[in-house]
């Protein structure tokens, strides 16, 4: 029986293979109609999505390595998802590896992967690294890298990132607009670049409305939540308070959820939130949240997609690809809103 | 330079290790005060959490493996930090393997694993499972196996689990305390064994409440989540609509949310809500969700210790640990609740 591939589904059905692929994933971004259509024609024609037996057959291990700093963020589990539909067409295994923001972690995890355990790796690098002598190593010894998400510019290496600069301008602008006179920021990952870039677009936009940028609106926030909550509470309760807050991970917009309830301070009329967040639950939230959504599955995909075709034709020009996000306004900055 | 080991900080502290590990993973488990406390030592003895140095020089890949269905779901994210604490203290890596809920892709997992890739390997069987003849072919290649969460008791290898039983009886007792006259439930997992705990434990309790279980009140929810909600979706709207839902797992929890907004059912007013769950943003859902709280981060730990003691040892008695969820009221429930 002649097996029938992705690009033969996508082409019977006239869409992109990455929307087949997401149908068959299940992605929230494709419709009920359109899922049906491509399960439908998946089943009519034994499409087999496993294409396992092959490697076994081989008793080749071909694996891919995906290093990242967590789980509890939505962000990498869609991304992961990304990664795997592309793992699957290739008929490659993913294995994944947390470092827990721990930079000692992500350069121990990289020298178990100079042996050729894995035939590549995307990594998104740590909050608190040191630097990427570790992953220049793995350069030097030819092994397939691609970054994304918390990238090292500096480094001649693919990239696969959003636009975090934007987006912290944008996210900012949105509560300057929505009245806000004193926005605030929660910041992450010093060293890594999105940390940085998404805090340049938020002292940009301050700046292009007029307003000072003050050091102490800043809080640099670290893997300790508890110090993280101490921190914005102490601020919150400050002489000068801030009114809107954009947070740079969610679940430091979580922690303004807490303070709130806590503290006694209603959201969105004493304080409004703006949180970059792929949180499933940020419609159903008491305010429902306005997010900066990442395209985590299709960054996903993208690094992976990179990383296959290096893997292949060995070559890995320094490319940089960057997919926008999207501002989704909600409840927390914006009372009109339909959710 | 003596080593400093979780051991030996317990010890000065005059608290468990679990506790102790709990607080430097920052477990929400632990008061801060505590953590203070624990931090303060391990800085001050310069605990070094990191052992991988050693098994780097010796050129060992100390792994083991972990099969798990998903990670968008806190069960598991949690779960695995329980895990991670535990190999770190024995100087091993975590590798992640998700199955995705397909058996297929757990069973060439499995297949992989047999040439000793890992250690040992802690195992969540997928809810789509057909058997478990791979499990059986881990147990005659000496693979050392400890299954959590998701187990098969007809399987002589130990398990960790939470008492599913009891916690569906009482998730639904509950509901009927709180005056719901029409309990549904959401029920996952087909052929392991919490799918079918957790329904017996609601069937138990509506009989023992003077209620008859209709098997329409059951939705056997699968993998396409559009699917289950529409499904959900026709329940909500036939003839005789729930008053009360019960969810096995929390993406079921939020299907009744996104219902509940389409259809204009007003929670907990019309339609009363409970489901297992480790969702951090629980507290603060409109209205906030009452759940049957697992203690993930223990069965993790728990898991990864008999494992490793497994290892040790080379003796794996098929013992059964339960470790009970706390029912935790919130407003889907019990309007009058503190939050």
């Amino acid at each position: 029986m002649k097996s029938v591939n992705l690009k033969a589904l996508a082409e019977q059905l006239n869409l992109s293979v990455s929307t087949v692929s997401k149908a068959l994933n299940d992605s929230y971004e494709i419709t009920p109609e359109t899922k049906k259509r491509v399960l439908d024609l998946a089943q009519a024609l034994h499409y087999q999505p496993n294409p396992y037996a092959s490697s076994l057959r081989g008793q080749k291990s071909k694996t891919i390595a995906v290093i990242i700093p967590e789980i509890a963020n939505n962000f990498f589990t869609l991304a992961i998802n990304g990664i795997e539909t592309v793992a699957r067409e290739n008929g490659y295994h993913v294995l994944i590896y947390l470092t827990h923001e721990d930079y000692h972690r992500e350069v121990a995890f990289t020298q178990l992967l100079l042996n050729g355990r894995a035939d590549g790796i995307l990594l998104s690098a740590s909050a608190n690294t040191a630097g990427y002598d570790h992953l220049l190593e793995l350069k030097q010894k030819m092994i397939p890298l691609v970054l994304f998400d918390r990238v090292f510019e500096e480094l001649d290496t693919p990239r696969v990132t959003t636009d975090d600069l934007e987006s912290g301008y944008n996210a900012t602008k949105h509560l300057l607009e929505q009245g806000c006179k004193q926005v605030a920021h929660l910041m992450i990952a010093k060293h890594a670049s999105i940390g940085s870039k998404r805090r340049e677009g938020y002292q940009k936009a301050l700046a292009d409305h007029g307003f000072r940028p003050e050091a102490e609106q800043i809080l640099h926030c670290g893997e300790d939540q508890e110090e993280n909550y101490r921190q914005l509470k102490a601020l919150l309760t400050s002489a000068s308070p801030p009114d809107g807050i954009f947070a740079s991970v969610e679940k430091l917009a979580l922690l303004c959820y807490r303070a709130a309830a806590e503290l006694g301070i209603a959201m969105p009329q004493q304080l409004k939130l703006i949180s970059f967040s792929n949180l499933e639950t940020a419609p159903y939230l008491q305010p429902s949240l306005t997010t900066i959504t990442q395209p985590a599955f299709n960054i996903g995909m993208e690094a992976a997609s990179i990383l296959f075709r290096g893997i292949r034709t060995k070559e890995f020009p320094a490319t940089s690809i960057v997919l926008p996000s999207k501002l989704v306004m909600r409840h927390s900055s914006t009372p009109g809103a339909p959710l």
